[in-house]
């Protein structure tokens, strides 16, 4: 099966071209930016010298259409909304990895990202692609939105404890910090190697476009509208989300009856391991993988939950989940093409 | 004046080194480090070579006490509480940055240190050496006991919410966050270089040996007695430390008007910043400096204000606080020796 | 086929636990850590939690050549010399990763690895893998030295210029660097991180053991007795090798004579990637990967080639290189297992 | 002494402005910088927050010669030749911390840098500050093109062994590394962090702007033209260089005879510091100190020198070496302000 890639110079696309490449049923199609169209990727991207050396194409919904079966949109938010709807009108399936469908509130979306959102219907068709949550609903959709990095350790790490109604859903905070990939390729102050080598820096306090996301899906999940604090902290490392999380428990609770609880909640998840009572996961333990790894610790003197989640944010994060949905899409085993051992050290 | 550095093959040492060649009226007197005595300090530490080629020498309270008027301790917790005595009963005054006196509780330094404690009548003697909080005290201290590296970020960060009564006291959340050299120069898989680097690991969750003394000082300024949820991460950097820090306010309040407070509070205190309403200060922007730098931020969607708190854990968090006091006890300006700008990038 | 790791605690036995696990032919029988025998193997790399949590054995020379078809020793040097011998005489093949078995010269291996040589006879049997220069003695070998990682990158830089006979012999310079995860998981203040973060250490001055390694396979290639000089360098990262190779040349050639040198003698070899003219390679290109990356450029000022060779030091340095070989002697296509694309960023 | 800073918003300038506030005799006038004039300073830098708050000022010729002893030029090459002139022309001192003034030759000015050289009888008056080696010129000079970071740790390394006739002058061989800040603060993938982070590079082969400068200072005080290999790298750490410098002797010589010259050479320079035979210095070493250590080995297989050569490339490497010549200048002990330690870790 053939894959198109759109947003081919940037993070995300790389990454999809790593784990396509190790896919038995996946291969790179075509791979288009608009901004390089012609150049040869690997100009672009030394690493792919001798792997992938075609020279960049620019977006032609019909020639993609005609040649690929799946689409996978690795664009900045704003750009799939206006891409998304010429591929579909060809019938092609596509799964975005930008923040473009993610949320149903339209007006959330213009709060949130301060410019127009995607067109309505399109929205309502895109299925949120958090794939232990959702892969009822992946397997039938033709409008993924691939979620975003904290969102997603963010909400496999909530919605054991939501489901369970022990939390405090007024009492949520999560305090997530992340490499600087994240940011992407794109050249700013704050990706500037000596002012985050040896930093440490929060940024966007209680103004992070995440924020909706989550709240949208621990609302689905806990059965009620959750309003979270969080706040988001650059680490200086390439790759890797952590999020801690507090919650309030409703009742007195051990660790071990948490831990219980998550392992069964979790128990046919393949990429999440919960890990075991006593300790907790690093990044670098999921470096590479698709793995999201969570570690709980209840302190028994505030009766308050910490849940520490971990991802690779271009795997789980971005690209390893988009390739899980595809998986899904195509009824395929959703570990095909990413059983890979995290790198490590 | 002379002073005496006792542990001298540690990082906190080298700091004080560096701090007091820098300062008009202190001089260094005599390095001790019992497992190294002998050999040439610039041997362990070749940055030294040409300034500090003297041998290290071994404990003798006697010789000490003749020879300098101030001793600062950087030894691990449990070697203080014995060497200690022997320097007060002549005469000469103390500044310890290990654990050993900071907790007035015996059975609380027995619970969470898991040693024997200092003598009683020494712990009552101590004062506990947040500059900018007890100064007064400070000033007729003979027994400083240095407060550790993640209180007084926490401290500082909390202290002026707390003074007037809008937090409300059973919501405290810090998470922490701290470079490597807070672990100091042992050798431990968790500060092998290809562990850590590229890394995220949150570490001793509930069980820090620092909770105890926050909860000591925030109880002592609070009125009341607190209990906090706190959680250390290592993040991939030598140096620095972020707290941030969550707390429900009891009355509805806006971020111009926390920040006001904090202003005043710290209005003449020259080593704490608070930093202007809509920015946060990242760790490098403390980086070799005594100052300890506050950014706040409300909530209007949680009414939750999280305080942001940084520090350079080897200066502000140990060895220039202990300078700062040591100014404090002498009568001099708490700046001296103290002024140099940060290191940027 | 089955195949054992000896020394699963080091990060050699992880990459190789992790490339098999890739591997199609390939499966993962045993892991000895005499050290750590019994212990769950996750229990020490918890990113294998779920993946490899059996118990570690202890070294059996009788059952391990039962179960296993091929045995990899990851050991520190002077291990493999008393293992290999019993392993060889039940019959299976050993591919040892220390350098044990490299040097045919025994007077050489005393002088710098300061203890006994391995017997004599088995390294006269013993096969110097480097893959891209003795593939047809690697078909039919039954113990391989697997390469060191310096002498990997450097002779790969070397072999194509000294067999042209276009270098002065005499002037060869090899200035390396490398990740720290070379120097393993043994802890050492010069792995230590707050000693190494933001700091490049040159070592070992002309007393590096690889030092022999490197001239050995110079002059057999060479065809004539190479001293060389040899620095490294010690550089804030986990993983990379880069050797910077100076050679004076014996008649005036320009950069895109010897890049055609280069392309020819490595057509075949999917391994050596030789970059365009006016690009070279860095470490991160090739980082996860088993791929050797080169660089190459003439002054025309002094007539000298410079040569960039980069590598993973734990793949086409170690475990990568080492299943290289194994797919040799087993005859398989050399690429099995190893074609993932580099990880980046 | 007031002194101005041009290219206020440049890293070499942040670090004069923490010099300075260090140095008795300096005091910071104005700061200057045409692209953010008028901004309030400490909003581009936090870490100045509350040490210099003052508005960036343009550039005025007139205003800052009225009310500056001395000006500080830490712009970007072709910016200092048309600012110098006017300056000069009001009787300000100038140290120019560009490239502008450092080449004699119009020509090779104008082959390395690609733009317009400066006036060719500024450039005569102009007096290279390197300062253990020309002190007396710059005693008296007017203009000082100060040196580049390679230079002044090539020059420093190689200037004892050149003077002694020791060296075959064909065969020297510069391997340079350098930390990411000396690229500036400028934007570019060069300096993006996810692409530097983790990684090693080669960059400008035979094609570096400070080729032309080391040659013109060796060739100098070697007595006859020179022309070097020199690689530079980018290595993952904010500041420090090193040099690796290679040098085939004309005589045996034992590491221990070059030892002695080299320490005989700078035995009344502060600043360099040879180390003791068998030992080499690392770049953390000189962390933000005005050092330049210097290790040697001779190498008896081959004959060859090797020189490691380090400073921090924002101290001794700019800003340091600037106000050592500013100290010069006046009169005053080169050291002045210059005296702190080492950071370390």
């Amino acid at each position: 099966m053939r894959a198109t890639i759109i947003g081919g110079t940037g993070y995300g696309a790389i990454e999809l071209i790593k784990l396509i490449n190790n896919h038995p049923f996946l291969e790179v199609g075509s791979v288009v930016s608009n901004s390089q169209a012609g150049n040869n990727f690997s100009e672009s991207y030394p690493h792919l010298y001798g792997i992938n050396d075609h020279p960049l194409e620019s977006f032609n919904a019909e020639k993609l259409s005609a040649q690929n079966d799946i689409v996978f949109l690795a664009t900045p938010s704003s750009v799939s909304s206006t891409l998304v709807p010429r591929l579909m009108e060809k019938g092609v399936k596509c799964i975005d990895l930008s923040g473009d469908f993610r949320l149903r509130s339209i007006s959330e979306y213009e709060m949130w990202y301060k410019h127009a959102p995607a067109d309505e219907s399109l929205i309502n068709q895109a299925v949120y692609g958090l794939s232990e949550i959702y892969g009822e609903k992946i397997n039938n959709a033709k409008l993924i939105a691939n979620p975003g990095c904290y969102p997603t350790a963010s909400a496999l790490g909530l919605i054991p404890i939501l489901k369970s109604k022990l939390a405090d859903e007024g009492s949520i905070i999560i305090d997530a910090k992340s490499g600087v990939s994240g940011a992407g390729r794109g050249l700013s102050l704050t990706s500037h190697y000596a002012e985050i080598n040896e930093n440490l820096k929060a940024y966007k306090l209680g103004a992070h476009q995440h924020i909706p996301e989550i709240e949208q899906v621990l609302s689905d999940e806990g059965g009620s509208p959750i309003t979270i604090s969080f706040t988001t902290h650059l680490v200086p490392m390439t790759r890797g989300i952590m999020c801690t999380i507090y919650v309030n428990l409703n009742e007195t609770m051990k660790t071990n009856e948490i831990h219980q609880l998550y392992s069964e909640f979790y128990k046919n998840k393949p990429f999440v391991r919960v890990r075991p009572e006593g300790t907790v996961p690093a990044t670098k333990e999921v470096l590479g993988s698709n793995y999201c790894d969570i570690g709980l610790h209840v302190d028994p003197r505030t009766n308050r939950l910490t849940i520490i989640s971990v991802i690779d944010n271009l795997v789980k994060g971005a690209s390893g989940q988009a390739i899980q949905n595809a998986n899904l899409m195509n009824g395929w085993d959703e570990r095909t093409g990413l059983e890979n051992i995290p790198m490590y050290p």
